[in-house]
């Protein structure tokens, strides 16, 4: 069987993009990233999935991209509510965090390397998306042209990275569609950028309004809400 | 002044770097990386050189790579010693550390973009090197070609990404004589993969036979020598 690395925040993305990988018969290796977020809540949902899907493993990287600086999702900078603050905002969101896809895709790599294998999945959307550059499709086609050249397997020919986006190019309703047909249940993930202490989510973040826009296209019931309110 | 992002390990590539950032007139914020390394030694080093040649800002990012494994770096693996045994080695070497340039200049980057520039400035070394694939010059293009789609700052044209790698053409006897030249007293970096508890270099290993002829070849004596033995 091949092996996969899988990138999982917890969120709806990344959790259908695991069970694609899974349903592709690659063997899941599962890696989250603890960054400091204010939303770290979808680190337990990142456990719930690995652990409800079935992981050969599951490695949460700590970093402290605060250090950092510079996004509203790590920093004491206010994350926009309500769509029309979201629609003010021109060009890319503050919720953006500086280079972040490239770092962690950068530890997807490293581990990819050590399992000796080049197949990475990543729950990038060029849709129904925040307008984050590192989420295109060039950015994607760039990265992989650089990590053939990075790493010392595919150097020596052993594998070949590839970069598997397999919800490039469809509709957050597209993708519930998808993730429903796998049978998974999204009551276990988590997508709000600023939820309460009790976990629940504001419902008016960027990430909140396209959930719901999704579920609502999709003519599903989100079991997060439904469960909640 | 133009801002630039220098990467600074404490050794003598990426000090002689720093120096150089200083001479073209950059404002230079230098970045080290705490990653589990046995050598970390080195990052002492890194603090005194930052200090001494003088920069706006130092951060220290801490990872853990012995969380993904794989080299001799950074795992129990013993680094190979004396010139036949690091000949034996075929390809690239086992002190190799997955994706390491690639992780570094990820964070190198998101410094750089908040800090709103594109300069960025790394000791990576194609001739006097160990064979790594990511001190590459092909490597280092594919980086900043994606590096140049992954960012905000990037993307809406406020900044372009160069990396700036001045000593890759260089031998090693010719980084030292340069470093010289700007006035470096290279007794407060650090080579050895594989120090002595007391901070003494091994002598042994590969980079610190790398050193020992590059001052043989500069016609220099090497502070750290002759002040230790």
């Amino acid at each position: 069987m091949k092996k996969a690395v899988v990138l999982l925040s917890g969120g709806l993305d990344s959790t259908t993009v695991l069970a694609i990988a899974k349903a592709e018969n690659y063997e899941t290796y599962a890696i989250s990233f603890d960054y400091g977020q204010r939303h770290r809540l979808e680190l337990d949902s990142a456990r719930k999935v690995a652990q409800t899907i079935g992981v050969l493993g599951h490695k949460i990287v700590r970093m402290d991209l605060r250090a950092i600086g510079g996004s509203a999702l790590t920093d004491d900078i206010a994350v926009p509510k309500s769509r029309a603050e979201v629609e003010m905002e021109v060009g890319v969101p503050i919720t953006y965090v500086p280079a972040r896809n490239t770092i962690f895709l950068s530890y997807a790599l490293a581990w990819a390397e050590t399992l000796k294998t080049g197949d990475i999945f990543l729950g990038v959307n060029a849709l129904d998306y925040s307008g984050y550059p590192d989420c295109r499709p060039e950015y994607i086609r760039a990265y992989e042209s650089m990590a053939n050249l990075a790493t010392k397997e595919a150097l020596e020919g052993e594998v070949k990275v590839v970069l598997h986006t397999p919800l490039i190019e469809l509709t957050k309703a597209q993708i519930i569609t998808r993730g429903k047909a796998l049978g998974l249940d999204y009551g276990m993930t988590s997508s709000c950028y600023d939820p309460s202490s009790e976990g629940l989510p504001c419902l008016e973040c960027d990430s909140c309004l396209l959930r719901a826009k999704g579920f609502f296209e999709a003519g599903e019931i989100d079991p997060l809400i439904s469960a909640e309110r």
